[in-house]
Order: C-alpha cells, then sequence, then structure tokens
C-alpha cells in the first residue's frame, strides 16, 4: 500500500514507544509527548518492558500472581517516584539531584508530566505482551486508556508523522 | 525534494537500526518487526555495533585476524543466546529468568524471533562500517541478506512511514 | 490536519533527539545525519539531556552559577572528548580501544563527526530546558545553530521523512 493511495493515512501525530524506565529517558518522552500534545497533535505512547513500571499505582497493587512474576516485581521500581537514572544514578543520589535541580528550574516532575500528558489527551497504550511477561496484572495498572499489542500500536504508528523509541 | 514531487515514495514499510546488543531491546526490536512483516508491512532491521552481535554464528567463526579485534572480539557476547539484559542483568540471573519467564508464557526465543523474521520476508542488513571497525568477517555472520552502509539503509527510511532507533 | 490538505508537508529531511552522550551512540547519531546530509537531506540534530556535554567548549567555560549546577557539571564527561561507552567502558579502556580501532580504520573521530556535520549543513539545536535543568550557560557551548525548545524541534520533525530517537 503507498500513501499515494490513501493520501488521508498520515495524520499530524506522533506515536511513542516507551521501552525504557529511567529518569531521565521517561522525562524526555513525556516532554516530547506533552509538547506535541500542546501543540495540537495527537499523541500515543505505548509503554513497554521498563516502561510498564511507571504505570503501576502507588497504593494497594495485587501484585505479581506467580513466583517469577514475584521475583520480577521486587527487582523493579515499585512506581515512578521510584524510577533511577540511566546514568550517574548513585544509589538513588543522581535521581535526587536531578529531581531537585528540576524543582528548583519549575520543570515538572514525573506524576505532574503523567496529568499533564492524561490532561491533553495522550493516548496511554500498556503492553499486553509486557505485562503477560513479567506477571502484572491490569489492576495494578494505573492510567492506561488500553492494553494493547504491538499490531494496535503499529497502526498508530503507520499514521504518524513522527515514530520514536524511546 | 518534497514527497508531493513523487507521492509513491512512501510505502507501507518499517525501517529501524539495532545499534542494541541487549536482550530486552533485541526483542522488542523483533516483536515490533515480526507483528509489522506479519500485518504486511516491508521490514527492514539495520544491525549496528552491539546489534551486529546478535547476526554471529554460533559456531565455526573465524574470528578477527587483527589483535585489536580479537580483543574486541573477546569482551563481546559470543552469539545471540549470549547477549545480556540493558538492565537487571546480575551477571546473568537477569537474562536466566527473562528466558525462563517467556518460556513459561510461550514468548518466542531471540533464535525463534530471528527464524520468525526470516520467514516473513524481515530483511536483514549488516552495518559494513561497523563489521570494519570491530574486524568481524563476513563469514562469521549468519542471516544476513546484504551488507551495507548507512546511506544504503537511509534510502529505506526514507520511504518508511515508521523509522526507530532501538 | 492530515498531509493531503497539504502535500507540501513533508521534506525529504531526517531529524533527531540526541539525547545520550555516550561514544558509540554519538557516533552512529553523526554517522547517520552526515551520511543523511551528504545524500542530499535536510538533517536536524536536537542536543538534550546527556547529549549536551558533545557541546561543550573544551577551553574557557564560565561554568555554572548554582552550586547545583556545578555539582552537575563536575559528574558529566567536560567535553566531546572524554564522553564514555553505553557498554564495556571499563573505567575508560573500552573508549580508548574503541578510539585506537576507529583510527586505524579510518574511522572519523568525534570532533571530525562534529566538523563535518557543520561543513555539510546539519542544524545543530541544543535544548534549553536542559541547560536551564543542568545550569548551563549558553557562552559554554559550542557548534550550536540554535537554542530551542521542544516545540521547535517538533516542528522540524513533522516535516520529516525519517525521525530518530537516540
Amino acid at each position: 500500500m503507498e500513501v499515494a493511495a490513501n493520501p488521508a493515512a498520515v495524520k499530524d501525530k506522533l506515536s511513542m514507544v516507551v521501552f525504557s524506565g529511567d529518569l531521565d529517558k521517561l522525562i524526555a518522552a513525556f516532554t516530547i509527548a506533552t509538547g506535541a500534545a500542546a501543540s495540537g497533535m495527537e499523541v500515543t505512547m505505548f509503554f513497554t518492558f521498563w516502561g510498564i513500571n511507571v504505570l503501576k499505582k502507588e497504593k494497594g497493587r495485587k501484585g505479581a500472581p506467580s513466583f517469577l512474576g514475584k521475583m520480577f516485581d521486587m527487582m523493579m521500581p515499585k512506581n515512578m517516584n521510584k524510577v533511577p537514572l540511566s546514568k550517574m544514578n548513585m544509589g538513588g543520589l543522581g535521581p535526587f539531584f536531578m529531581k531537585k535541580m528540576m524543582k528548583k528550574k519549575r520543570v515538572m516532575s514525573l506524576p505532574e508530566y503523567m496529568q499533564l500528558a492524561k490532561d491533553l489527551g495522550v493516548k496511554i497504550l500498556a503492553c499486553s505482551m509486557s505485562m503477560d511477561v513479567m506477571d502484572i496484572p491490569k489492576e495494578d495498572l494505573d492510567y492506561v486508556d488500553d492494553f494493547a499489542g504491538v499490531a494496535a500500536f503499529l497502526a498508530e504508528a503507520a499514521e504518524s508523522k513522527i515514530t520514536l523509541f524511546i
């Protein structure tokens, strides 16, 4: 299929895979996503692998039913307030300074960015395969508009002007 | 050149750079690539830098002819069965659990994904500059459809709806 | 807005976010950027977060005015000659071997790539939010065509055939 056959196929839209669960990359992802949404673009974020951690509820999670799932859960950040930096993490000191600096400079925190994304109508997809592999129950996630497979994401990406893997 | 002048330039195609040699990112790359190919898209994967390791033969490699090349080879994963996780690698324990979980949940392994990619007609390009820098002989790689430079990849990407760097 | 309404919106152009400050990813970014520019594409590189380090002057920097900024600066690579590898850094031994191998194979160094990018007319944008958060004064950066926010980058990306996050 060529665009010529269907010129309406491409929209003013941005689609990104959020694979990373690192504070710095997540801030980059949300800055791009909310910036695009604020300027009128349609935006879809597909959270997968480590990125899923950012969607976890702060309280009242059921947790993984299986032993392997519990092991995974134990090793991963509990929620978006606990995510590390990809560089210079230094046992949490890096994220501490980064957050301090962001606050001082009035840059939004991750929870604020997520709220803004929701307010601006950014579509939040959670990767169903990742949830299955890591044994994360649907009820343990927040903010999600839809649980989706890669095919659903690709359909969104194929009609987007901007596609990113973060 | 603008698309208006050549509306047939953009195809229903996905092109990705596979720079990473980490198990988790490679699984994401193959899930996206095979998902796209299964839904009828044309798909090109351009393996470069650490990503090249996934193309290495399991047995009978000649190895790098130079001393520096041998050093590189020694420090890198031997083939796709030996690649680490980008996070929580824990000396190989992370990949062990990840693979166990994937098997339990009937998610494909890396070798199975590669086979599926080949079966679905995904085009596998190996970056000739990376091979030259790391002194990897052509005969040591498997699965490759073509050895290519960045210009060849860019020509594929420019006619793609979805472009990703993984 | 759909492309159909404005078919001239998409140009033969590549836009990338350079988030990483790692030697290997930066070489990949510059290889792609200069390769695209050499083949006649318009190219924009948006340097943000760790990527900003590559733009730092070698000599005569003023440095961050604030205490937190000074802390950040101290922890980060001084300039493009000091950036680490994302893998196998081994306290600087990895980059040492990588550079040796690149020289032997006549692959360009980072400073040579930057010069080539400038010569080929690649547009270099520095992320103003990152500079603000890390307290980096404008005068401490080199090579920059424009200081820009994410909205400016998105406008460039939306008219590009190829978009990447590196």
